[in-house]
């Protein structure tokens, strides 16, 4: 990914690296091996001489990727190298039973669980945050605006109350997509017969070990599963970049009301405040809405393995991840230090914000057609000065803002519960 | 959409028709009033009057959407129209409080309800025959192909138990969509001002009245729910293809291991089976991925209500719910019809595609490399002749492949258990 | 397409309508049975029997595409109609040579020239719009903004320049697309066996009467003409909601710079100008995208006709092509009506939007770290009164504003020079 | 990119990597500043001073990168780093007038540049061999297959002139992308003010030294350019994909016409010869497509620089020329060495291929009923033995065959004449 480090977090383009793809796709040829012995398909020496040898430090992951231009696949080259680096008792059983889509299959799932570990942890910091605002601004008045135009009164509290609500609901898929990373160990095309009678029991300690969830069936071509965690990111990076998207819109030089104090400068033009954290955001969600249509995709694909949609998704899914995290970071750290500026908040909101009011108010008086009349002439004469005062003051004028406020803090309050 | 019937059901189509969104909005005003008048917010005459009006074959759904080109929506159109066809005791009530994308964004949800009870019935007889598929054939001996080349021999169950189990998931995401289509009422920009303090019991009236979910805050601004609706469709409209995508595959004239009684043929060439249930599937499934990367897109919208995210939903989430279900109906079809040649599979079934198990046999004997020069050699001397017999016998190297198929049936028979 | 009319003017609404397939498959058929008969592959009287039949209203489009069901395709159903409805003499002679796809890509191309054509009229007022606005305006002052945020001074001539720029190439792009558009004639596989010795002289003669290109060979597995036009068209609606995005930004409540008198109000919010053509043509280009993504994804099929890809095109091309059309329209309608407040823009612009500009007359006297600490300081003592003022002033730093837009406005003369 | 080096070409994959981009980023550093000490807008000692130092093993361009998280892009922390590298005398003149996004999109436009002729390099070879085959093959008699089933015959020179002609258009739409790149340089926000009146002479300057073009106006709030450029990769990858594709079928177990040489073999299954050419180039081509996707969408963006879609075209570009470059490396590789086995295309071939022959044949002589009622019988009787003997020799209907693939080589002989 260019300039990979602006846009990921460090921990998260880490775990979604090459290199955390290789360590992952050694996990599982160090627990394969290790299943088998214990259920006695390979013997019990093998296992430990495999286990000496899957050191990542021991290859070379860009010449294996390079190597894997022959075979299509960056685990059957893996698998070679490690067979020449096993002391001879391990040799003839490393990868035993297994093929290559297997290796990379499960990798792809252990590098999903680790990115996905810090996805949601940057998740729950914007969740937190987004309930901090909330009520922290739950009666600070400010326009609402629709089309980009002033329509009526609303509270920031409420706004950030609906970007909780949308950050819950991303989290929700999130959780989903996480709870169902499954191991795939299938063999040759997925009847695991080099396993014999013992592999139910080695694809459960497979699993087992791995922390990962064991599949009914072997899933090679049932991509469902990285279908939808594709989806479940494109969602959550895109609740991030509504959020951005909002914040750029209100610290516009015309409107003021946010400013992040994280904002990036120019040297020579000190009065801009770019809204970097938006402009993070929104690139990230573009990309990872396209690479889940690559997943999305892949699950139309060729009989037990298909000719590239499958070998389409190991980078849409690593950029997916790397993105989503990239998304959410900024908006989390956004979030969190927000400055709300209350004043100007009020300042902005344009009187004529109110005339739904006072045409709901006059309509109730004098029918729909006279109201409209009387809102044409101005309002002298048809409302009493003090009512009308009245009925100008946007407090009054808020409606369920801060209800809602309250409905989006409890349901944030018991976003664990069953 | 360009030649609907050939690819939409036909009360699909209706169900996602431009009458059928007509219908859905004059649903939410009327229940909206009613909803009013009970909570005292109208008059109760203003609901009956209105009520009486609230029929779509007063209004040409075509004139309004051309109306909507001054406002940005079908609603504000609709709304002017269905004033004038109010009784005057109603008239001035019509609407009451509402905006016009409460009326749209509460329409599709009705629409997208109706319209995922139909594409549930397809998919459920899918699952079915899957099901079917899988017990009947359970232990028809088949090659596995990966890359389009046969690899090791496999079974037609444990391909069917593959699609049953990918049905399932797609199931349990288009459920879970349904279960969150939620009403939608929030007033000009979210606060429900307009209705007072008797807001909260409007909400929950209408949503009881339209069947549909109360959300926690008003979701104009929010659109996870419709874009995790477009996700689903996208999995299950992929997962019809990915079994259309097989069944071509082995339909194909050098293959011919399963035929479609249901083929297109061509008149001037007889022989021809065209996979059209396949191509039909496919050609869903592109389009709808697409229409859910829009959906997905629409997240990211400015402030209360965009500048055309939310206008890009309307035909995009229409399109997706007809042409998922075009893909499941064509392909619930197809497999319900499906005729398997057993003959045919074991015939085409090569020899080779054993290599792996007489391979495994020969390295647990001989060391791998000893086992590689045998392989190269021809196996005569290295293995007795009825070991090697049975070897090239493909149903002993079926491995879970039965096994599979019975968790698969399992977990069919359980799919609706909590 | 929900609400079509909301979004497709209704002449290109209709081009692209199934009607227009219809008319343009039959068209297909006369036009091909009378070059057959003029290169006598076919009777004389068997072409005027098929051209007396050739008559959309005795054919029922929503028919032939449920009939299209077994089929696949809408030719087939049609084909079978149309000999029923010819005379004796003729019947036999109906398609002759011809396959289905024949027809359905050689109406694909007619319904595109139409479509093109009328897009290509508002792309046309679009571009004339924008040219008077860059001239009208190639002195009106206002702040440039990057990242939403005020930058240095611009002129809305520049900005009118540019919009006119991107619109001419995306002109050049429909033109080439149009240029492109030719006949299909292949015969079952493209070969034209069926047509014998006299196949090239039908084929020439067909696309003379059609007015489209004669192809190389067969395009019936080569889509990259329907991809590129995909493509031309995504650019087209990009750029027209591009011009529109700009727009509602200058046109926010807060900002008021523009005011497009076509604005949608609000019944109840009369302060509102709802920028709805902004908001069409968004909603319009994010759909041709993903309209244009599945274009692009059906260049890559099976042999000679693809199982999905090709069936995926119809609805995705007519969308396109009504959409892009739709947000031209849309927007070459606000650029000829736009109104445009110099004042605003002047009174918007902050002073600070002059500190690069003072920044860099500091740094060419003190240094670049002098310069800063100057401005940090406050300008007094560091720069004459007089001098200060002078750079304050946005008219003297509009650099080359003014020969750009003569630039564009050249380009725009002659924007059909070859 | 999750193991790049299996899918991009070394070559270009140095090209589009980070490393090319901070390479690009100097090279307009330098090429600028020494255009400005020409012009006389900085001092010329400034200028080699500034090239000094413009030296890319300087930096580490991923903690530039990570500096970028604050600015939003590489280039603002590159020219500080830069600045602080230079010499004294050219310290304050770095980045002269210049905004970071000057750099950026140029660099683009350079890494494009190279990457582009690599790429076409690999295209040439792919247009060589097609035509190579279409020629060797041009009577080589084998089935044409519509929806994966025998229509009628063709000849494989036939399917690999249609694969030229696709390669051509790809070539042409390549060719334009690449002599549209140019440079951008507009200072803050397009005017140049920044520059004075030299500004011209500056900009002609750069884009000579660099080998750019240069545009009328700056570009950086018009992206058709880099769209066009997406689109015209996204198309080439599919091109390359649908020809791989297309071997990937023919290669299949069951039908074998075709053999890669270069085919990913199995350790354990030595029958296997999967098409690992195809597999790249389809997982290339799809990712691809949503790349051009991301890179369309940009052209929607706010005013003079937008939030978040400038920054999605980064990776979205690298990614899309590495990966179409892949594609189009693999299956140029593939063509080159593919083994065309004519005698089992023979032999597949059906004898009901020539059914459509003979129907016709029968419907000249019987009419269009009787003719089907005729093959309906079995054919003893209708035709003398001797005429149905020709009639079913597939090389007497092979139709325009070899006059197509006449035309598609003197395309090619002529494919860079005006």
């Amino acid at each position: 990914m260019t300039f990979d480090a602006l846009f990921v977090p460090d921990e998260l383009a880490e775990a979604t690296s090459d290199r955390a793809w290789l360590e992952a796709m050694l996990d599982f040829e160090r627990v394969l091996a290790n299943a088998e012995s214990v259920a006695g398909v390979i013997p019990a020496g093998a296992a430990a001489a495999i286990a000496e040898a899957c050191d990542p430090d021991r290859f070379d992951v860009h010449d294996l990727a390079r190597q894997g231009r022959a075979s299509g696949n960056p685990a059957e080259p893996l698998v070679r190298a490690l067979r020449a680096a096993v002391a001879p008792e391990g040799r003839d059983f490393v990868h035993w039973g297994a093929t290559s889509q297997d290796t990379v299959d499960t990798a792809a799932m252990i590098v999903s669980r680790r990115a996905l570990g810090l996805i949601l942890e940057d998740v729950d910091r914007l969740a937190a945050s987004c309930a901090a605002l909330a009520q922290a601004h739950r009666d600070t008045i400010m326009a609402g605006r629709t089309l980009l135009q002033q329509a009526v009164p609303t509270t920031f509290g409420l706004k950030a109350a609906g970007w909780l609500v949308a950050v819950l609901q991303a989290r929700d898929g999130l959780l989903r997509a996480n709870a169902s990373l499954a191991v795939q160990l299938g063999g040759a095309a997925g009847t695991l017969a080099s396993l014999g009678e013992r592999a139910p029991e080695v694809v459960e300690q497979v699993a087992a070990h791995l922390g990962l969830g064991e599949p009914p069936l072997p899933w090679h071509a049932n991509r469902v599963r990285v279908a939808g965690l594709g989806a479940a990111l494109a969602v959550a990076a895109a609740v991030a970049a509504k959020i951005g998207t909002d914040v750029a819109l209100l610290q516009q030089t015309e409107v003021g009301e946010v400013r992040d104090p994280g904002s990036g400068g120019s040297s020579t033009m000190p009065q801009k405040q770019n809204p970097v954290a938006s402009a993070v955001a929104v690139a990230c969600a573009r990309q990872v809405n396209a690479h889940a249509s690559v997943l999305l995709g892949s699950v139309v694909g060729e009989l037990e393995r298909p000719v590239g949609a499958w070998h389409a998704e190991w980078s849409a899914l690593s950029s997916a991840l790397g993105l989503t995290g990239g998304a959410v970071a900024a908006v989390a750290r956004l979030v969190e230090e927000i400055q709300v500026d209350a004043g100007r908040m009020r300042a902005n909101l344009v009187e004529e914000t109110l005339s739904e009011r006072v045409s709901l108010a006059l309509t109730a008086r004098l029918g729909r057609e006279q109201a409209h009349e009387a809102l044409a002439d101005g309002l002298r004469g048809h409302l009493p000065a003090d009512e009308l005062a009245e009925l100008l003051d946007p407090a009054g004028y808020l409606g369920q803002a801060g209800a809602f406020v309250d409905r989006a803090l409890a349901l944030y309050e018991h976003r664990d519960d069953e």
